[in-house]
């Protein structure tokens, strides 16, 4: 059996207890002999910081690079808010996603039919939701240049993000999104402010050529940034892939997963280029939930979103959809059974801890 | 009497509709002996590029200085999506919000009681809902420069845009922020992306040394703008007013005018400085909605918006606040009446065109 290389980065805050449920299954994965791993832990984020200084060190880096997929946690928190800008726990992994070149960013908002209730819209707008936002993740304002603040003396300061996009970042996410969107229902939303930004008058235009070279069997729309935020609150369901730059997808996405009620149960994927030779991609997973200062510590967390980004990582960077499969039905069997952490409960619903939650899937695997 | 002058910008599509009713309003306020005004009206947006083959005539742009204040409809459309960058009807407001240096962009979200029902949201989280989106709205990636779209060669293109955030500028509209919350809950939420952009760093930290100067009976919260996108939908009123920058205004603040139900129903203000001889400001007054070309010209549209918006400059610019409350007040009594535009339409209410609406406003004034 070949062995696949496996990274886990839990960081900080609730990272490190929703990691932990995952360790547990991957030793049953092995156990049950589908799949051996060889892996290996390294800190990111405030935890790379409070040991190293920075917020991920090369020697990390580098098993980063060796690594068939990355399996993250969350970073971050108040106790680093004073710390300087390039060594900010974000900083980890902003350099993940930068030095692998994990430009695609697949993040699902699915509404679990259990969990409809608990959204803040209206059942009847989100019973059965799943879209997908595929963001853009290594351009944009997060990287260009010049990126900076002067001082202007007379006590003004001027700072500058610059938000940069070449014609190629677009074209490969692009194609991403068209991809995706083959194999479930075929739509396209492409969002950005052309009539405000000249990086959202280039975006609107490749996107538009890459789709006729090849892809219009999928339905293409364009929608401004703005109306589209206003869209996914009055009807998200009309939505099926959405594809949007950095900043955009950030904020966008954020408030998709939030509509779903769902937001401890979203993974997400960061997917690289396909080597040619090899045809594998450099592949991080994370769950779309931060690292929850508030309630780390204290066994609370969810950990299914982080376990559903095991399964994504199954599907996507080790070739075992259907053990990823399994993985997801034994998450739906234990919501149908009740189960519910803090973040999801509701009245009647058996509320439970980060490994009373994680026990539970492992029994349902 | 002193004559107020007032310039009338209606645009395009709706912007036309919506504001013929705001000129019957203003006549029947002059009838009643109220104000006097000298009303002068012009073309912007797509409708001047068609007149003019520009977004807004340097005539035009004399007039909006003059005035004390600018009512305006909405611009854009399919229309003129193939027209130049510099002439799209967007460049006409974009023109106006920058020539007249209207920094500050009051964007309130209301939920009118009688219209809980029409929101996606549940109806107890919005319901009584009242916060005011505080936009920056003459920096930022909107007008920093560069803004460029190069061509690289090889059929690779390279667009640019830059954020920019000056001292001043942050300081300004922290300012206007405080004001504004002590007069309401004494609460504001700045948001900005500090922990990716030197902007968000800087505005963090203007806005904090602003507090701090003579404004700590106003609470003061920070929050990433991705966590404030989520908060916005998952529990609204825990918001009173919120200050950020251009682009994230732009979006937040759709998002937040969707969740209210009442997207046609929201005025907005954008307000320049205070002349400190007159103590007088400019300022344009716009609602929230778009040109909406899809009802375009079938007298199908809401003009209560619009009416909303005079309100807001009998209050700001023409020192009525008495009157802007009885306008107020008939459009409440209009809804409890239980007439409805198509937008806000729910089973039970009475189905009224754009005109039928306006009659009905004003008759209860
Ligand atoms: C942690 C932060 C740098 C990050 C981002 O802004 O991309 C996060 O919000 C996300 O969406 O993954
Ligand atoms: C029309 C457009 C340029 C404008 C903006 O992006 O500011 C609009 O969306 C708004 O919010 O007023």
């Amino acid at each position: 059996m070949a062995t696949n290389k496996l990274l886990l980065l839990p960081g900080d805050g609730i990272g490190v207890e929703v990691l932990a449920e995952v360790r547990r299954l991957l030793a049953l994965i092995e156990q049950k002999g589908i799949l051996s791993f060889e892996i290996d832990e390294d800190l990111v984020g405030g935890a790379a910081y409070d040991a190293h200084g920075v917020a991920i060190t090369d020697a990390a880096m580098a098993k980063a690079k060796a690594a068939d997929a990355i399996l993250f946690g969350a970073v971050g928190g108040p106790k680093w808010d004073g710390v300087a800008y390039d060594a900010r726990p974000e900083a980890g992994l902003l350099r993940l996603r930068k030095d692998l070149e994990l430009f695609a960013n697949l993040r699902p908002a699915i509404c679990y039919p259990a969990l409809a209730d608990a959204s803040a819209l209206k059942r009847e707008l989100v019973d059965g939701l799943d879209i997908v936002i595929v963001r853009e993740l290594t351009g944009g304002v997060y990287f260009g240049s010049p990126k900076e603040i002067t001082d202007l003396g007379n006590g003004q300061k001027r700072a500058v993000d610059t938000q940069v996009y070449e014609t190629y970042e677009i074209e490969r996410i692009a194609k991403v999104a068209f991809e995706l969107a083959r194999v479930r229902s075929g739509r396209v939303t492409s969002a950005e402010k052309r009539n405000v930004m000249k990086s959202g008058l280039l975006w609107n235009q490749v996107v538009t050529a890459t789709h006729k070279q090849g892809y219009e069997d999928v339905k293409l729309d364009h929608m401004l940034a703005d109306a589209l935020g206003m869209q996914l609150v009055r009807a998200p369901k009309q939505f099926d892939v959405i594809v949007t730059d950095n900043l955009f997808g950030d904020i966008l996405s954020d408030v998709a997963s939030m509509l779903t009620g769902s937001l401890g149960m979203l993974p997400s994927a960061s997917l690289g280029a396909e080597d040619a030779a090899t045809g594998k991609r450099k592949a991080l997973y994370e769950p779309v939930h931060g690292s929850a200062p508030d309630i780390a510590g204290k066994g609370l967390a969810n950990p299914i979103a982080m376990i559903a980004s095991l399964a994504m990582a199954l599907k996507y960077s080790f070739g075992k959809p259907e053990v990823a499969a399994v993985l997801d039905r034994a998450i739906a069997a234990v919501l149908d059974d009740g189960l519910r952490t803090g973040d999801i409960w509701t009245d009647g619903m058996t509320r439970v801890g980060t490994s009373e939650m994680g026990d539970a899937v492992l029994k349902k695997f």
